[in-house]
């Protein structure tokens, strides 16, 4: 069979993973892990499919269109399998978890499967590992979020990081100062999000000025943060923007390698933030590595959350070190296998007595055998 | 709401995995796949889902009535969500592996779903770890698995393992020997499944002596084999005891304190094996740690594997040590927090530089915080 026709096996977007990449895909995942929980975010895991209802439920309802559906015939109640992993642990934080004590850091890793792949993202099934600070409403817990996954992302070797902050409350605090509202504050909207100034210069009325400002602002944090401060804002708009500036003093004092840029009037995939969003880039790598910012968790408790993208992630680290193969006859003695083990070599073992060793080494693809006085490189 | 609720929110048989366990889950399995690995197990990753065709092709057929199905928008087919992994590895290794050289050796684990719960296994999902050897028909890599999977288990600390035999084939040979065919046959083939000796006796006819024979010879391996060896089989049949007796022989050269047992005419879940089946216990826990046995992958390439349920598994082992937890208060360095995970701890940020810190160590449950002159405890 060719390879088109193997790949033809699986559906679009779905794919077998082999070695090396599995097992490198694993090792970065618990890697992350390790890191998350020596920081005291405790792990958790919750099921793959659950009932729609509370999958969906609030803002997650916008993974509706992206999540598979199956009936269950135990309960007669539609399930879904979950798109997203933030939405679950956000409903073990305000259910099972209620009473913990708060701020709550839980983490979690797992497989998210999705209807369509994207135009950035083909694969309808990846991995995702993340941390949520759920409980707390001080801009050093936005910063703690962000220096915990960007010093992650550093130790793990990801060159080129850099975040970009949104504040997705900064242009309705505003447009609810000006009286802007209905089919022009969605024009204004849309033109926003195109960064385009004309549109807004003309449709704009009082906030024409303050709004291309905004948008002129957007740049590196410090710069884009002084000019923000220079804007004469209304109050609620104001606080906004302190906050803003918190976070990147927070984050700056944490991790001051980590480059921040700041886009004031970006909104598109922040529909449900309720403070600072976040997104993850890596130079030379056109994905996302991932995302987060503050919301509300079950709709209600202050909370703050990053969610990596484990193909993103991979996609932007070197290729994994593959540990040396050596053929160990027929017969060989455990003991010196696992000493083999110990010094960092994988063993593979010969089935036959008889086999011509040095010719099965080389056919299974190993660099070396293990002969009487030792290791022997394989021609 | 009380924990009933809580509990309800989830489907039956699904359910949120806490801390300490989803930790402690994640943690043995990556210490399985790294046994696995250092014996030359390449780790493979099938998706979740997957063509239903595909997914339940040949014997697989039997994980039907335990999978759930989904329709892909996309190709307008029906897909399956997996039941089981090691259809899944097999039709990797004979289709996109099918020019790999033989003996394949492919490691795995990931998280399966079932429509329906079981007496033993109430949950309807849960992860699986294991290996599949294939390509080579000898009785050494029957050995080399149940070897890899007992030091394993022994490795991670399981106490009590033991390992049921069983020989599916050996009953089917002796019936085509003796002309035991249709109703009669299925008769004795569920008499044999109670070990109903009596039954056996009158329906047996000719064979009856010699079914009652096999019968009696279960228990441990040795002594089984022995008891087999003096039965007067016809040679089809008697190729199977040979066999059983090589793997047995080989298993003990092995891992002499692996406990065998013997039992040749249990069949029940062994119903697609081409070869010896096994299934490992530990003492104490009612459900199967794991199972396995020869099969022909994509009907056709002798193999052996073995899968690990790790909900036994992790039910088998002593809970997990859980690490000190030391409370840091807001603005402690970065170099003091790394000091304090490579020593072990799991740090817990203050995010108020105001805070009582000794009132909040003890709040979130840390038994230590950081003082100027280092460690205190928390009363």
């Amino acid at each position: 069979m060719t390879d088109f026709a193997h790949r033809a096996l699986l559906p679009a977007g779905l794919r077998d993973m082999l070695s090396p990449d599995a097992a490198h895909e694993a090792g970065v995942v618990e890697r992350l892990m390790r890191l998350f929980a020596a920081q005291g975010y405790d792990r958790v895991k919750p099921p793959l499919i659950e009932f729609e209802e509370s999958l969906l439920d609030g803002p997650a309802a916008a993974a509706s269109a992206q999540t598979f559906r199956v009936m269950d015939p135990q309960s007669q109640k539609i399930m879904g399998l979950r798109a997203d992993m933030t939405p679950q642990v956000a409903r073990i934080a305000t259910t099972r978890l209620a009473r913990a004590p708060r701020p709550l850091r839980l983490s979690y890793s797992g497989q998210v499967l999705r209807v369509k792949g994207s135009q950035l993202r083909a694969d309808r099934q990846f991995a995702q590992a993340g941390v949520e600070l759920i409980g707390s409403d001080a801009a050093a817990a936005d910063a703690e979020v962000l220096v915990l996954i960007g010093s992650a992302l550093f130790e793990l070797g990801v060159e080129g990081v850099t975040v970009d902050l949104s504040l997705p409350t900064l242009v309705p605090a505003l447009f609810a100062a000006l009286g802007v509202e209905g089919e022009i504050a969605e024009r204004l909207r849309a033109a926003l999000d195109h960064k385009d100034s004309a549109t807004v210069a003309e449709i704009g009325g009082a906030g024409a000025d303050l709004l291309q400002s905004l948008i002129a602002a957007a740049g590196p944090a410090d710069r884009a943060v002084a000019a923000l401060q220079a804007l004469p804002l209304p109050p609620a708009a104001a606080v906004e923007r302190e906050r803003l500036a918190q976070v990147v003093a927070c984050v700056r004092a944490g991790l001051p390698d980590l480059p921040l840029t700041v886009d004031p009037v970006e909104n598109r995939g922040f529909e449900y933030h309720s403070g600072v969003g976040f997104t993850l880039y890596a130079r030379n790598l056109g994905a996302e590595l991932g995302r987060g910012g503050r919301y509300l968790a079950g709709g209600l408790e202050p909370a703050v959350g990053a969610t990596l993208f484990m193909d993103s992630v991979l996609a932007a680290l070197p290729a994994p070190r593959v540990p040396g193969r050596v053929f160990v006859p027929a017969g060989t003695s455990r003991a010196k296998i696992r000493e083999l083990h110990d010094q960092g070599w994988v063993t593979v073992a010969g089935l036959d007595d008889g086999a011509d060793v040095a010719a099965e080494a080389h056919r299974l693809g190993c660099s070396h055998w293990l002969g009487s006085d030792g290791l022997i490189d394989v021609l």
